[in-house]
């Protein structure tokens, strides 16, 4: 796993230029009305995504570094300011799809505008200013991959609405039955770890704030569990057994009779998912996706395992070293199963966000940037909890070890999965 | 006003093809993002009308009538359907903004795949099954016209819930200040009335059933109740002054922070509205628009009046002879102040629908059509109130003295507004 | 049926301690705990309506006209007032089951203290004064009485909630099965009726404004339509099939999951009923109750009749002149079969209220009262339904021919059912 | 602070006797309506919590234990059963107010009832089966303490929401002033701390799993935060700025206009807080109470410091040894203030739970009991946050420095409060 390097500046515009390029890609196979509609207020537009994160640049890059910059269009901070309350009112989250106006087209000029300034800036910047300003382009890059995830994860729950079902993009190469992988459980020591962010490149504030934390010893599984092995959670009555799962959990099954993983559908008898490739009938070796925190838990609890903390998942990281994974770049947009030919440790990064049991809280001594950029992160540790390893959707430059994503424990849009521990 | 006439199948498809082409043309300035979204219940997307209007062609005309017709799509019947259940299950009418596809350009070929079948039919089709078809064409065509209505409705308050406030299209031609017409009371006498259509060309079901009603002696107000009338009544405290309202319609008013008609903002203390132009300053003179029933009685209260019935007002226009009036065939799309150099009564048809105190119910006799075409109107007819007389959306000749239009008390994104009976 | 006759102040005097006599005899039953709960926004409090009742008594006729007269307590005008903004602000109606205090024992004190100051007025009061009081009184008591009803409603809905399904009261008198009515239909010719309240007893102010409607001939049903009737819709799936019933009421079966009348529970295969006197076997013969109006057009839809107009209703009572009926003074508090002895129309009065398709609106002429009275009844003239006659929780001296009872259509916790017209 | 001793039957008898009639005495004052509403969801009816807490004791004690016992009533498994899924179907958790029959003499006679057969158990029963039974009996009584405790806080907030504000009890003591306290920071030096229960008395499963955790140097207040405190806070425009806010908080704060603690109001401009006492000034030095986490959260953010976590304020209490507190036993039932003569950490027990910024999550290896006793903790840890200490409503005997309470984040009705760590 790469990350991104901190160069020169000329270096860094090749990095923006790429990853500006990417957002642009995603977008392609949309129809423009695809990309202003709403239909949960968790999803975003993908014309919202693709004018807000240039916003981002404009508003803490080239107003703040850019020499006689004139902003774009002025009423634009208003328009797609997300939830920065230091920069100034804003639409409401929920109110996103009244942004008809401005039209696709003009979404683009202001990509192409401010791409065109970054690059005037970046090709005549100083080198002591570029150093101050340095940390932010990173993070403008990094929020920039975030919401190239988020346009993945926004368009699949758009299209799935749809009751035509709507194909993003076609499968590039069809799957290859590779065969079940056997479910084994390796030994993590337990001991003091180290947790958090050392290097010296690019992370979130809430990655700093490094400390020791005691592990008790543990296994974990060598792979996330399988759409097969869900389905036996599934045919044994799982969703309608209430010791399996935490109290708001089942209250949940209940209120939206939920029995199965979000984009399940049974057609004919057999279990098929919605997928960025259209319908598929449902693999059973490839890793359970779209599930809530309580599914995965009730899953665990289940199969008489239980979920690994975010300290537990870390630990296991640095005692197995990394490894590649399925990630965005691939360009198949699910995840995949795991390799009957690989031993150890595997699937940690890519595929499935993993659910973790440990709520997304300060590290000690975390501190909030000052100004706007200090309401990245802080102010939702609460009631979220924390996911780790990248998915599918995730850029392969734009995970780390130390990454903690965090989502509200119902969510199930996002590439989300299981990977268990043994006591 | 005229009326559509029912000839021979050349003189409907005249008709047709004219029908066909002001609803494109209405949608003409619209982005491919303004025609899919639903920023509230009562607003359909503009690609769902245009698409709806010819489905109904395909089911109730195509489909049973031109030997060998095969459907444009076989979901669009699931897609496109309103409110008929004996046609089959429907996406629900929340959720029609998940309709991003099909994409635009797929209904304007819809469209033309219908509007070819059509004339192909009403090129060939022999008299004795024309006779048997032609009511249904005529209420083909009027159903689209009054979709044309809610097209501008549902546009207007798409565009309006844009922070940008976009312009539908630029005033043609500039007002021009007419001056006030003094409100006058116009002698009604009572006596028996005949209610309801007695023609032989179209109206619908709801307008059958004539009978007599008695009618007390009441006056009739000369014109429509005016913006500079309407700001009298809230410059009074009219909206905190229990004592003008329903019950129902206080409550209204405190939940929801009511102080002005739909589309009223105040700026730099001066009132303007959101009109199909764009912002403009309240004109006095101008009738005034986009009230709930519960405002048109409110104000009546407060002027010391009350509202006619839906009886008192078809008796009105017996005795007052039709006149022209503000429609949607003039392009100003809002209504236009009183003539100063008009006597008698004026503002009766066009302009805005007058809210009337009469409930939507049967008249004596009315039947439901069989098959689908029965749930037209039958099935709604409790808990709204009945307007008359048309607006400046509404197609000239799609109005008539009988004509009984109906909504919800609450209900303010039509052009509604306010005539005055003494007692 | 008697009307409350208009004596010397003794004579009302007697009537007074009469009715609230009656409305603590109805209260006997309860557990001070029965008396608090609110179980939906439209069931009051029992102990509510005991204090209610006083303070219309307290509020309009001692503290104006008893010199000296001191309020029982200076908070209680807050607590019990309904919905009359113009005495001033009051505990929200929705909010009616935080009165856990004061407790019953002072609610009884307060009504023992406002009747001792009646009695000191009406002992002591002048005849010039009484006159202008009177009317007062008399709507003092027709307001107890309707309280009255109320309570038996609420008292019913309350214990009805409880799991226990508590007894009221038991039956004084075992049911006798009297065999069923077969259902004719009547002739009332057309032609024009005086509708209105024209004697010079009590009335209220929404039967006023006397004015002739044009009826057209029609039939009426002998008698109710019964609950085997009723079942006999059910059993053809009348619930399920859209085509009985209007848009709303279909929504509303599909949303609540309805699929017969209030308080029908199916035990061991077969239906029973709540009732005063706990769980019973629903009777055949028996009218069917406790029906939105949406049920009542459904089955008259299915059984290819309609419901009568009020102003149908009020002239049916015309040509067939008024009988008795099952009021609350039988004691029986649920409705009771028709007689197979007894030729022409029965059960016009008492048994149950009649929803009529017309909706609640101002008669001509309407005049609100000034002050607070005048909040009586014409603020909740819209998207209500009147039903007309009365019902075995009505008192026999309460009802008239000319008296609008009005409800919203989805309401069922009263005591309604369904007379039918053949058109 | 004392534990439960395990002695003999004898002596647990004892014990039972007393937690029992404490309960009773708790709701002396109450009138029956008092005992029977349900103002939220959270608050229970009181004669609910009565006849709970002996349901507990008849359903785990008393059927499996007591050889031919007859349960009191076949239907109150149904009734008061609370949230055990194992032990089968109940009244809903939000319709405990339907529950006004049994009256409330019915409840005492319950509870008599399976006071007298426990008596009878206790008396007979052999030491094997003692044994095996004890942890049960432990478990009931510590379960009828907490209801003991939910029955003030009910009570308080039942009796908030009528207008009349109703004192619950007079304080018996007038409060004597005793000047205000001065913040101190108090050092805890990092390390490993034993956390979780080690003693071998009663402990709620959650507290078992003991383990070490890592902790950092930090500092503790000495005392809690107090009113006056906190107003520095309002004063300073602290529910308006949204830089010391989580989101959430911020966004609940808006929605439901917080400006203050629960139970404050402004009278002639000065804050006044509703006890159990009455209407009272507020004390600026006594603690701050009934506030969220989000309130505890944004007040330790203004005041530049935090929260602490629940692990550092179990390592404190072994710091500093446990001292006595203001529980239920003093009679108070409010905070009360720091003492000026005591030196050193104080209010550490009793008087307000305190907030920590620790999820409630299980510790490593917890384990749910199997059976019904299984539901008691595991199934709520999820998305509420730890409390510590004991407040002014819990009991002496039923705190332990190990104790977790938990809550979800934005409750406000316990008696909740602020100890501040400085990092």
């Amino acid at each position: 796993m790469s990350t991104l390097t901190a160069p020169a500046s000329q270096g860094i515009l090749r990095q923006y230029e790429y990853v500006r390029g990417y957002t642009e890609a995603i977008c392609k196979p949309l129809e423009p009305e695809d990309t202003v509609v709403q239909p949960i207020v968790d999803v975003s537009p993908p014309k919202w995504h693709m004018a807000h994160t240039s916003w981002f640049f404009e508003t803490f890059v080239l107003t703040p570094y850019l020499p006689g910059y004139k902003v774009f269009h002025e009423q634009f901070s208003y328009l797609f300011n997300s939830y920065y309350n230091a920069v100034g009112s804003r639409v409401q989250r929920d109110q996103r799809s009244t942004l008809t106006r401005p039209p696709l087209r003009d979404i683009y000029a202001y990509r192409q505008y401010v791409d065109k300034h970054m690059q005037q800036l970046l090709h005549t910047i100083d080198d002591r200013v570029f150093e101050e300003l340095q940390p932010v382009l990173a993070l403008g890059l990094q929020h920039e991959q975030q919401h190239q995830e988020l346009l993945i994860t926004d368009i699949k729950y758009i299209l799935s609405t749809n009751p035509m079902l709507p194909v993003y993009t076609p499968r590039a190469v069809p799957k290859k039955a590779l065969g079940a992988v056997e479910a084994k459980f390796l030994e993590v020591p337990g001991g003091k770890y180290k947790i958090g962010y050392t290097g010296d490149e690019f992370c979130f504030d809430n990655e700093l704030g490094v400390h020791e934390v005691l592990v008790q010893d543990f296994e974990i599984m060598n792979r996330l569990v399988t759409n097969g092995e869900y389905l036996a959670f599934m045919n044994d009555g799982g969703y309608s057994d209430f010791r399996h799962w935490l109290d708001e959990g089942f209250a949940l099954v209940n209120r939206d009779q939920l029995q199965a993983p979000l984009y399940w559908v049974k057609q004919e008898n057999e279990w098929h998912r919605y997928t960025m490739h259209g319908l598929e009938k449902v693999d059973p070796d490839e890793p359970v996706c779209h599930i809530s925190f309580y599914e995965a838990d009730a899953y665990a609890n289940w199969a008489g395992k239980r979920l690994l903390t975010e300290f537990e998942w870390e630990a296991a990281s640095q005692v197995y070293p990394p490894a590649t994974g399925n990630f965005i770049e691939s360009g198949i947009l699910e995840p995949v199963a795991a390799d009957p030919d690989t031993d150890g440790l595997q699937q940690l990064y890519g595929d499935v966000w993993e659910w973790t049991y440990s709520a997304y809280h300060p590290y000690p001594g975390f501190e909030k940037a000052p100004g706007a950029i200090g309401e990245y992160n802080g102010k939702f540790m609460l009631n979220q909890m924390v996911l780790r390893g990248g998915s599918c959707a995730t850029s392969e430059s734009h995970i780390r070890p130390t990454y903690r994503n965090f989502f509200h424990p119902d969510k199930r849009w996002q590439y989300n999965g299981i990977r268990l521990a043994n006591r």
